[in-house]
C-alpha cells in the first residue's frame, strides 16, 4: 500500500451496468462487513419474483443484518407511477433516516439507480443526503443506468458488463444461484 | 420467465475484468447459496495482505462453508515460478477433487484466472475438469484476464469494469469494505 494513501472515510460505492453481479457484489460486501462485526442495512427498492436466498442467510446475523423490503415492494410488474413514487419515497425515507443516524456502518440501497432513472425519486434529494451522510457510513448504490450526478459524487464505481449470459442459451434462473 | 427456459444445469460463472467486485460478487453468490442450505467451498488462489472479513463471517456457517487458503498461499509478493506452480497445483488438486465429488453444489475458484493467465496451472487440464464436472455443481471462476477458452465453456461471464476507484483519489482500503 503506497504511503500516500492515508485518507479514510465512509465511501460511496456504485455498482451499475447491464451485467449481472450488481446486487450480488453488494451482498458480498455485506457478508465481509458482517464478518467484521458491522451492522448492515439493505434497502431493497425492487422485490424480485423469487424468494431471495439472502433472506434465509440473513437469519444467521439476526440483530446485525437488516434487510428492508418496502411494503409490497417494487416488482417488475407495472404499477401506476404515483404508486411507484409512493413506495420509493417510503423506502428512501426509511433508508435515509438510518443512514443519517449512523448506526449502520454499511447501508445498501439496492436498485436505487433504477428508481432514480425512472424519476420515482428526486435525484437532487438523494445527492444532497449522500453529500451530508455521516463520515463513518459506507453506502452502496446498485442498479443499471446510474446517473452521472451519482457517479460524480461516488468514490468507487464499477460497471458490470455482460459478456455472456445463460438466458441467451435457454437456461433458467435457479434457486441458490439467483444471479 | 419465458416458458422456453427449461434447461437446468450446474453453471460455470466467470467474473473477470480490471474492476473491483469479482471476488465480492462470488462471495455474494456464496451468501445466497448458504441461505438456501447449500454447502459452499471457496478455494483462494491468492491470499491478500489483509485478513478477510469473510473468514470471520464464515464461522457463522461452520460445516456449511469452507474457505480453503492454500498453505502459505499466493500473495502478490513475488515468489519463484516453481513455487507458484507448486502452490497452484495444491490448490487446484484440492478444489478439483471436491468439485468432482459433487458434495459442494457451489465451488468458487477465486483468482484462478490470474493463475491461468500466468501459466502457473495448465489451462487444458482445468478446461477438461470443468467440462466433466458433475451436473449439480455450480462453479465460479474469478480473476482478471479470463482466458478465451474459459469464456468459451462458461455459461455466464461478467466483466467488472472500473469506472472510478478511490485509490485514484488517495483513499485507503479499509477493513469491512475490502473491495
Amino acid at each position: 500500500m503506497p504511503q500516500t494513501l492515508r485518507k479514510k472515510k465512509g465511501l460511496i460505492l456504485v455498482h451499475t451496468g447491464e451485467g449481472k453481479g450488481k446486487t450480488t457484489a453488494a451482498l458480498g460486501l455485506a457478508f465481509r462487513a458482517l464478518g467484521c462485526g458491522w451492522k448492515v442495512l439493505i434497502i431493497q427498492f425492487i422485490k424480485g419474483d423469487w424468494k431471495y436466498g439472502e433472506l434465509d442467510a440473513a437469519k444467521k446475523f439476526e440483530g446485525q443484518l437488516e434487510i428492508h423490503q418496502m411494503g409490497e415492494g417494487f416488482t417488475w410488474v407495472v404499477k401506476s407511477d404515483e404508486r411507484q413514487k409512493e413506495l420509493a419515497r417510503n423506502a428512501w425515507e426509511f433508508g435515509k433516516k438510518a443512514m443519517m443516524e449512523g448506526q449502520y456502518p454499511l447501508v445498501i440501497f439496492d436498485e436505487i439507480n433504477y428508481v432514480l432513472d425512472y424519476q420515482f425519486l428526486p435525484l437532487d434529494e438523494v445527492i444532497e443526503a449522500l453529500k451530508n451522510k455521516p463520515e463513518n457510513v459506507h453506502v452502496v448504490l446498485t442498479g443499471r443506468n446510474a446517473k452521472p450526478e451519482i457517479i460524480e459524487i461516488a468514490d468507487l464505481v464499477t460497471e458490470m458488463k455482460k459478456i455472456k449470459h445463460p438466458f441467451d442459451e435457454g437456461i433458467v434462473a435457479q434457486r441458490g444461484i439467483e444471479f
